[in-house]
């Protein structure tokens, strides 16, 4: 299976340009499961709720940049998993959706708010769901996701092979900490995080990049520097991370002691 | 508060050599709080179980090994936390004890056996029990417990601000994984590893040092090298950790959502 990312930097509002972005930097490539940056359509700063309303969109896949994106993955018969602006009946949710040529897939709603997103959006009610595409289990989760440790051991205690992140990192302790969310869970996880920067009158903020692929071992398989677009696609056996193998004794899921913790 | 760790070198199956070897390599330092090594009575490796019974002892104190702790803790009123083969009557186990001038105050049996420790020790019965001294919230694991963010995770949640971590670690991942630990839960942490290899007839083995003291921010407060008996001992406010503001919008614990997890 090839997996990858695509690290990039949205622009604010503009979701037409950040679909043909996304379009000229995956040309030419073949993969089948692609991760985007965390609201790859709408940018992250909002000036007021207006602004995000008119560019946040349904996930019935029938939006601007969904539909897009539908499109871009029916060419190839892939699954590509971004972040974007959700506008629902209840109201904003920073989501992802996993699409396909048959539509979406799969919708998640991020959890845990990051600061100032607590301002304009809800926080997520749809649990972390896991898909299944092209016999993977597949499982979501959104930048500061990462540093609550029971986000990813939800999704790998569900079968999640491989965790897609999409992500708008601006604190530099993510990248280590993901190794040992693969490592922990023996997952496969891709982070894709946006680069650039965003100025709104209220605040200021610089993206991290340094994008990165990690194996069920935690090696790094896969990594991008902290500015500039980079597609990088490797080819993975999602089996890997099915045998919860740690030593000939030692199984990373059956050694688990749940009647000693306290969560 | 003064909180280090002990890097040494255990020899197998002589508690009074240990015992004489942690005397020598603390004298003349002070600390409130230090922690040692796993099994640093006994060393790791047993050719059988008769030879582990022989230079195990009970948790009460009165033992060779825990007698000698508890008058080295009386001599600065301080705590130490000691990884030590523990004789019960129910069974072997790996446990670490918290001794000060008034004798055990708190005792932690190893819930996630490593590897072939299984041959020989029961897996702990005690869950992840904190204690306080000096107004201090602490907890304690031992080594591969760090794999399970479930073992730091309970702790914390029971209000530990400094987790001690007597490890005998031989493989590359804690030290960084560490860094999470305490980032993920902003507690303070303290993984006392050993150094030196053992041989037996069945297993040869040869322990990583880098013990290392991490602040509630993931900050690398103190560490050690690979190989070598290192005392290191540093001045920490355990209060920064009993705050788990992450933003002035995000706190590490009230932001956590057990509805959406399946753990």
């Amino acid at each position: 299976m090839k997996i990858g990312f695509l690290q990039f930097a949205p622009t604010r509002l503009d979701s037409i340009r950040n679909l043909s972005l996304i379009q000229s930097a995956i040309a030419g490539s073949t993969f089948d499961l692609l991760v985007l940056p965390e609201l790859a359509n709408s940018g992250y700063l909002f000036e007021d709720r207006a602004e995000l309303e008119m560019v946040s969109e349904p996930a019935d896949g029938k939006g601007i940049f969904l539909s897009g994106l539908i499109s871009l993955a029916a060419e190839q018969h892939a699954c590509i998993v971004c972040g974007f602006a959700e506008r629902a009946p209840e109201g904003l949710f920073n989501s992802a959706a996993a699409v396909t040529e048959n539509g979406v897939l799969a919708l998640y709603r991020k959890v845990h708010l990051f600061y100032t997103e607590k301002d304009f959006f809800l926080p997520g009610n749809l649990g972390f769901p896991v898909f299944e595409f092209q016999s993977t289990c597949i499982g979501m989760m959104i930048c500061f996701d990462w540093i609550f440790p029971e986000a990813a051991r939800t999704l790998a205690l569900q079968g999640a092979q491989v965790i897609c992140h999409p992500a708008n990192l601006v604190l530099p302790y993510c990248q280590a900490a993901m190794v040992t969310r693969s490592l922990e869970n023996a997952v496969f996880s891709i982070t894709a995080n946006r680069t650039g920067s965003e100025t709104t009158a209220r605040q200021s903020l610089h993206f991290t990049g340094s994008s990165q692929i990690i194996g069920p071992k935690g090696q790094k398989l896969a990594s991008a520097p902290e500015e500039g677009t980079n597609l990088k696609i490797v080819e993975i056996n999602p089996e890997q991370a099915s045998d919860k193998f740690f030593t000939p004794r030692n199984n990373l899921f059956r050694d688990r002691r749940p009647d000693t913790y306290s969560l």
